[in-house]
This record gives structure tokens, sequence and C-alpha cells, in this order.
């Protein structure tokens, strides 16, 4: 509703943001060079792709080479009252990817800070800038650090680490809690100052081995917020270990749920098991393994239960299936896979350590052609990758499966889901890690999929010893505008159910944060009242998580 | 130096906040009843126990018995302008006690607010008040909960569990670093409003399950702070494992220190070993065991090294004694006991199970006459103590040790040091989990202590698999002028050489908080910002650790 009188005002605003932008635009070129500074139409509309129904637009792109320049941009912004929008690789899909909460914002993208500063193999820590990917640390590692192992997400080999870590992603391995496992950040400010978190200011011999330093502990206040810019985080690694072994269980029936996190649960707290435990639904396994049956139905179709039960059988899939593994010694890996055994009795649980992988690859090599063997030769090629992140060996691997619907995807020959206009958004609610829960989380979220006409594909994770992170996602063509529609509906059903249910989602994106601020709560006030004594002016982020 | 302008206004302000405190007491003793405010000087004098060097006096002190009422505190002291200072059990011996950073602030002791809200059997955690004691929450589980145990320092039955967590204190179980197994706050800020860390605000089932909630993690501000005032905690607690060993190392040799630390770390990396590992020197363990030799003398002299080495050989004991525990069930137990073996060779390594220590007992009982079987009988007196506390058993059996040097405490028929003016300064820098860096510590700090004429009994902790703790305390009679001065002299010199050597302390007391900020950081300034925002009148426990 447009007046009169809201009009010029309204266009002044909006003029003279333009006129800010462009003099800091003007300033960041003449202090960074021009090759650090892009506005044009071609990259402004690229960093705008998202998988979300709703994108943002950028005012512009900003690639500074070193904290330094970081804290430079920074003072500029503050000088023209523009605001900054810092991404590491930009690849947060289905929590918005690059786009910042709302339009206009100045991108700073990190890439270019992609030193690895430095690795310490006794302490079994790195230093690294936000630009480092998980495959440029994984190659690293393996190339002049082989007793140390990184740790993994399914995101891809292009994906930040420390992005993922300050936005809470989890991974597999024991160092799988990407935010407890990061020991020491230097970040810049909003008003361009340098801070170092715990020890660092000190210049501590610790600085990247105790987290907490002395005083406050403010590193949680960096995480999934708008109050700094992180231009370089200690992450530990796990130390090689002597033996490994992964361990996966196949449980036929629906209502194996309850009964397996249960089990699970009791693993992690005897500390028997220490990696991240994942329990993957039928569709969220079919979907790193084909294309969704009616991928070339227009409308989006949802599996019907009897293909989804055929499919199920035809893969050798259960309708749960576990991930887990065991880190040790020669010594110790007979008990342990016996102790894990007498646990998830009456689960049958399978290992499968290197030895076991390179023979089943040979044998499916040898015998390609006899039938029960190609399909253990298919059964590998999905169990590969998941093995291989026990390991902590990234992969672009299960790219493709969040566009299953979407089956061009690889044909393409792209696993950029943003190439393909893949529509994405993930719903992920945490509950205590006890079967009630589970299957509470799964009465309560598949109906509302399927009632907006998605399927379910989910992944229940015991990230910590007591929780479950339940990550779930609505998959759709974002072409088709039909589909976008309803995926924006059943999203925001979701959130409102879970939020009012007390399953509160562990992360989200830029249409989710609102919805989290709803609440009133004096948590969401004192975050703001911090955000406005450390950045009065919103230069970082504004709308990010803190209002 | 007083000149005759200064003393009027300073007198105006000493009266006019004595007439703002009494106000304050008047409104609080009508909100809360008379039962609930003591102002009287024994009371105060009580308080202002201290066995640091320096004491100060608080203006009141105040007993509520629930959160709203810590609510209704906060705002009057706000109306009146009257800075609070909250004490769970005042038992921060060797860090300050009860006492403020500076005279005149009202003690809130949280005493009465001990009530142990919930605990879960499944998810392993309990909800409880500051007011809650380990010998309190100990017995509670063995009544109720036998499948949990908790984790306890050696501070005593009565020291608060939630008190020592917010100040990042550790004990010996997987659940030994303390702030970290906190899960979920509830808090009082400094405007009287309530706050819930995590997911509390969204009255989520899994707020004590998982850590982050989502958004920023505003947990670590109210750790080692002036923030809040915190009301309530979630407490992770250990699954009782199916199988317990304690294990011992004794190292001969002073020069074992960096040999076992190496190997020590590498069994945390591993998994092996989830307990904290503490490494104690001779007079660590002596101090447990014996009454200090030169405790008679009133100058407070110090073991000379023949006789240090004569109470080594007598009391059994090494340079260097090692204590860590495995957590397990009964198929993993030998493997466990071997791989550990196997990684601490040359060392050798004692295992200790429930039935070897009752028969242990029972021999000693049984065989008192004979010689060796007495010293066993000494030995299992000071080795069934830290057996407990690798359980989670706390114990008074500690709290003679830091007063070990005037041996008259246990016979006075008192625990607490504060009866006797025990004089006691930790001093706790923090250092990579290395070899080296704990060779260098000893190397640094030793001729520091022995300069200003005191012993160092030493811990070194792996709290975190990559960090040493390094507890080391300077032991004194209060009641001597000239031992007082010695122990400051030596505290300050200790703080200045370890800080500008790189290794901060974890912690520390009144004295220190100065220190820490001498560095005048971006991290101080960013605190004082924080501060600034939720507390501008300075209404909670100006000066501590934040200025």
């Amino acid at each position: 509703m447009i007046t009169n009188t809201a009009v010029s005002p309204t266009t002044h605003s909006v003029n003279s943001h333009a006129n800010s932008l462009l003099s800091a635009v003007c300033q960041w070129q003449q202090a960074l060079g021009k090759r650090a500074v892009a506005a044009d139409i071609t990259t402004l509309e690229r960093y705008a792709r998202t998988t979300l129904p709703a994108s943002s637009m950028p005012g512009a792109v900003l690639y500074p080479l070193n904290a330094t320049q970081v804290q430079t941009i920074v003072k500029i912004a503050g000088l023209h009252g523009v605001s900054l929008h810092p991404i590491s690789r930009g690849r947060n899909y289905g929590y918005g990817n690059a786009c910042p909460a709302t339009d206009g914002q100045v991108i700073i993208d990190l890439q270019r800070m992609n030193r690895i500063v430095s690795v310490d193999d006794e302490l079994a820590y790195t230093v690294i800038e936000p630009g480092v990917t998980q495959g440029q640390l994984f190659e690293y590692l393996q190339g002049y650090h082989p007793d140390l192992w990184m740790d993994a997400t399914g995101a891809g080999l292009e994906a930040s680490i420390v992005g993922n870590a300050l936005d809470r992603g989890f991974g597999h391995t024991p160092c799988g809690d990407h935010f407890r496992a990061t020991c020491g950040l230097q970040l810049v400010l909003a008003d361009g100052n340098m801070l170092e978190t715990g020890f660092g200011h000190y210049a501590a011999h610790a600085a990247h081995c105790y987290p907490y330093g002395v005083g406050p502990v403010l590193d949680g206040l960096f995480s999934q917020s708008n109050l700094g810019i992180v231009t370089r985080a200690g992450i530990w690694l796990n130390r090689r270990p002597q033996a490994f072994e992964a361990f996966f269980v196949k449980a036929k029936s629906a209502q194996a749920l309850a009964g397996l996190t249960d089990r699970l649960r009791e693993l992690r707290l005897s500390g028997l098991v220490t990696s991240a435990v994942h329990i993957a639904n039928d569709l969220r396994v079919m979907s790193s393994r084909i294309s969704h049956p009616m991928a070339s139905d227009e409308r989006g179709q949802m599996l019907d239960s009897e293909t989804r039960r055929q499919l199920v059988r035809k893969l050798g899939i259960g309708h749960w299936n576990v991930s887990g593994a065991i880190y040790g010694s020669h010594i110790t890996m007979g008990a342990m896979r016996k102790a894990i055994r007498r646990t998830l009795r009456p689960f049958h649980v399978v290992f499968l350590s290197d030895r076991k992988l390179a023979l089943a690859k040979r044998a499916t090599r040898l015998l390609r052609t006899i039938d029960p063997v190609r399909r253990l030769s298919k059964t590998l090629q999905v169990i590969e990758p998941v093995y291989q992140l026990l390991k902590g060996q990234p992969t672009d691997a299960f790219l493709p499966s969040i566009a299953w619907h979407m089956p061009q995807l690889g044909a393409m020959g792209t696993t950029d889901p943003l190439d393909r206009s893949v529509g994405l958004i993930w719903v992920s609610p945490v509950a205590p890690a006890q079967g009630q829960h589970g299957d509470t989380l799964v009465h309560l979220m598949e109906p509302i999929f399927n009632k907006h006409g998605f399927d379910m594909p989910v992944t229940m994770t015991l990230v910590t010893d007591r929780a479950l992170c339940v990550v779930s996602n609505i998959s759709f063509d974002r072409q088709n505008p039909s589909q976008v529609e309803r995926a924006q509906h059943c999203h925001d059903e979701l959130m409102q159910t879970l939020l009012s249910s007390g399953y509160p989602p562990y992360r989200t994106g830029p249409g989710g944060f609102e919805k989290l601020r709803a609440n009133d709560s004096s948590f969401w006030s004192t975050c703001r009242r911090i955000k406005q004594s450390l950045d009065p002016d919103a230069i970082i982020s504004p709308g990010r998580y803190v209002a």
C-alpha cells in the first residue's frame, strides 16, 4: 500500500542507500584494487542463486585477501552505513547458500583467504582461513600429515570448513561436532577491530589446545550470528587410528527406530562409539543411489507406498539404516566389535574394514557378470562414500542426492545443485536421543511433508551422546512455481509445528530467522542488546539469526 | 594523599553508598523476610574469610530461596545502585572463597537454592540449583539413580557443583570438564529479567541434551564473569559403566614428565582414555599423606632436597604419579588394559578394580601387623580417595592436603581450611599437552616458588585431549605476616612470568583479575562493552574477571 506521503521518503531512502553503496564501492576499489570488488549484474545474480524458495540480491561482492583487508572493508562500510554479509564459500545448501537475510547487503566472499596457516602433528589441530575447502584440507593432510584425519560433511569438496563449523554443521568422526572442534577464533568486529577468542589474545602456546581461555567464553557469540567476521580458526583433527572399522545396521521395520535409537544412545554414553551415528530412512538412502522414479513427472509426485516398498526390497536397504564407526588399536577392535554387537542385539551389525572393502571391490570387478555380485557392486557404490566420510574423507557423491527428484544433475556434468535450479530446504529439529522422540518426530513431520506433496528423506544423527539432530529435506523444482509455493508452505507448517511441539531446529536459513525470534524471549532480546553494543549500525549481516 | 578538596566528595560518596545500602537492605528485608538478610558484623566477617592474602568485606549477605527472589533482589539492587556478588557455597578455595573483587558488594548466597530439580536416567543428566553440593548430589544419585555417576572435584562434600562448573573447574571422569558438562542454564540478568540459554527458552525437550540451541551460544558469557546470576543448570552425568578400572603410573625420575605427557596425550587422542588424566608430583602426593615435616617451623621452611628424596622413598611414591581410569564393558576391559600398557611402555601401569581394592583392604585388615602390609595400608588410604574420585565420588579427604604445612587442621576436628587461617593461592597455567611444555613449566615455576621460600606441589591434568591444566599452589600461614607477604610476591611474580611466557592461567581470583586484563586486548574491551550493554550500572560482581 503506497501512499503519496510514503513514496517520497522511500525513494529518498533508496537513492540515499544507492549513493552510499556507490561511494563505498569506489572506496573499496581504491583500497583493495578493482579485482577485489564486483558489482556487475552477472556476478550479483550468480551470488543471488539459492536452493531456497526466496532469494536476496547482494549490493556488491568483495574478495579480500587477508584479515587486514577485511578490517579495511568493515571500516569503509561503517563510514557509509553499508551492510556486509560474510560468506566462506557460499555452499550453505538448503540454508540459503550465499544469500544474506535481506536485499542489498554487500557480500564479503572470503574464498581467497584460503591459507592453511599451520598444522600441528603432535597436538592434532590445524589453523585455517575460512576459504579453505574440505577437499583442499583433505589433500593437504593426505600429502603432508598422513597421521591426521579431518572431519567432513556430505556438503562436498568445495564446502568451507570454517563456515560449516560456525553454522554448527556436523560430520561423522569423533570430531564430528564441528563447532565443538573449533578452538581459538580470530575475527574482525563491526568497528574494524580484531578480536582473538580463548587464549589467542595472550599469544598463548595453548591457544588452539584449550578452548575457553580465561574470563568469559566469547566463541559462541560468533556462531550462527552476525556479531563478527571470522578470519581464522583453530580446528581439531583426529589422530589417525591404528585400526578403523565402520559399522552398518539395516532394520526392515519402520517400528525399529525407537529400539535402535535407545541402543545407539547407550553405545555413545558408554564411550564405546565416539563417531557421530547416523540413522537414515529408506528415502534418504535411495536418494543417493537412484533417481526418483517420478523425477520426470512435472508435478513432482511422491513415491507411492507400493513402489517405495518394492525399491526397498530391490535395493536391499532397510527402512532404517545406521552407520557409525570405531577407532581403536589392533588390540581393542575385536572386543569393541563384540561389545557393539551385544549392545545392539537383536539387530544385526555388519563391520567393514579397509581390507574387507578392498576384497569386496576386487570380487565385484572379477565377478561383475554374476547377478548378486552386480547388486553388491551397487551397494558398494553407496556404502563406500559413507565409509570414507567416517574416515573424514570428503566427497561430492552426496550432492546429487539432494536433487534426486531432478535426475539430470549428474548428466549435465555438474555436481552443483545451483546450476540446475534445484530446490532444497533443510528442516532439522533436535530431540532427545530417545526412541519415543524419534517416533514422535516421524509421526509429526511425515504427514506434513506428504500433505504438501513431498517425500520425507530423513537422517537422525547422534551429534552429542544425548541428542538427535533430525535432518529432513524438502526437495523441489525451483523453476516450477507451484512446487515452490508448496515447498514454502510445507516449510512454514513444519517450523510452526516443530517449534510449538518443543522441537526447535538446530539451524535454519533466511526463511526461518524471524520465525525463530517469534517467541520474543529474553534470549533474543539479550542477543539484540549485544548486537547493538558490538554493531550499533548493523554493519554485519543484519537479520541473520539476530535482529 | 588526601587533600582538603578531596576529602569532602569522598566522604559524601561513602555516606551516599552507605545510605543506598541501608535503603536496599530495608527493602530486601521487606521483600524476602528478615531471615533472608544478614548485615551483622559476625556474619560479614565470616564471609570475608579467604585463603588468599587479601580479603574483601561484603556489605550484607542475602539468602534467596528461589529464582524469583533473586529477581527481586536484583531489581532492588538496581534501584539503589548497590552491587551484588553471587556465590553458590563460597567454597572457592585458593581463588577467593566467597569474596567479591572489591569491598562493599552484597553477597547473594545461593545455598538455600539447593533443589535437585530433576534427574533423567535414560539421558544421564540432572537439573540442579547452585546450592546443590557434591555430597548432596552424590547421595541422591546413590539412593535413587544408581546407574548414574556424577563427576566430582577434590574440593570436598560441601562444594557447589554449579559454581565449580561456571568457574570451569574440572574433575576426573569423562564428564570431568565441568563447563562442557553443563547444558542449558537459567539465569537472572542485571535488569532482573530471566534468561534461558540453549534451547531452554523454547521449552524444548532437548534443552538439557543439546548444548547450543539455535542462534548464538550465550552460555560462555556466564562462565568466569559477572554478566548474570545462574539459578539453575543442566549437568551431564556419566552412565555407570559395566566395568571400571583405575590406573596408576609411578615414575621415579623427574625427567620422566615429558615422556609420560606425550604418551598420555596419545591415549586421550586415541579415544581409549576418556577420563581426565592427572600427573601429580611427589610433593602433591605427599601433601595428601603426611604433614609437612617443617610444619611446626614458624618460618614455613621448605623441604630440603635430601628430606624430599627420603620421603619419596619411604612413602613409595614416584617423582611423577599418574592417575586415570577406563570405563567399559566386561568384554572390552582386557583389551583396553593391554592397549594402555602398550602405549605407556616402558612405564609400568597398575590397574585397580573394585575387586582388587576390596581384596587389598581385607588383606591389610587381616595382616596389619606385618610391615609391608602396613605400608600397603597407608598407600590404600591415599589411593582410595583418588580411586573413588575416578568413579565420581566426592570426598573431604583432600581438603587437609592444601594445609599440609599446618598439620593442626585435622586434629582440630574441622576440614574447613578457613577455620584455621590456612593460606592458599592456586596458580594454574595452561600449556599444550606436550612433554616439552610440561618440562618448561616446571623449570619456569619451581625456581620462583623456591626463591620465595615455598615448595611447589603441582598436578598437570589433561582436561582436554590437547591441553595440560597445571595446578600448583602457594601454601602459607595466613596469620604470619611475613609469609603472607612472600606468598603475595610469589603469586605476582608467577603470574607475570607465566603471562609473558605464553602460559596464562585457566582461572584466577580477585588478586589476578586486573593482571589478566593488563594486556588491554580487544578481547577485554569487547567483554567490557557487553558488560555495559547487559549491566550498565555494574550491579553484578563488578571487577570479577570483566571490568
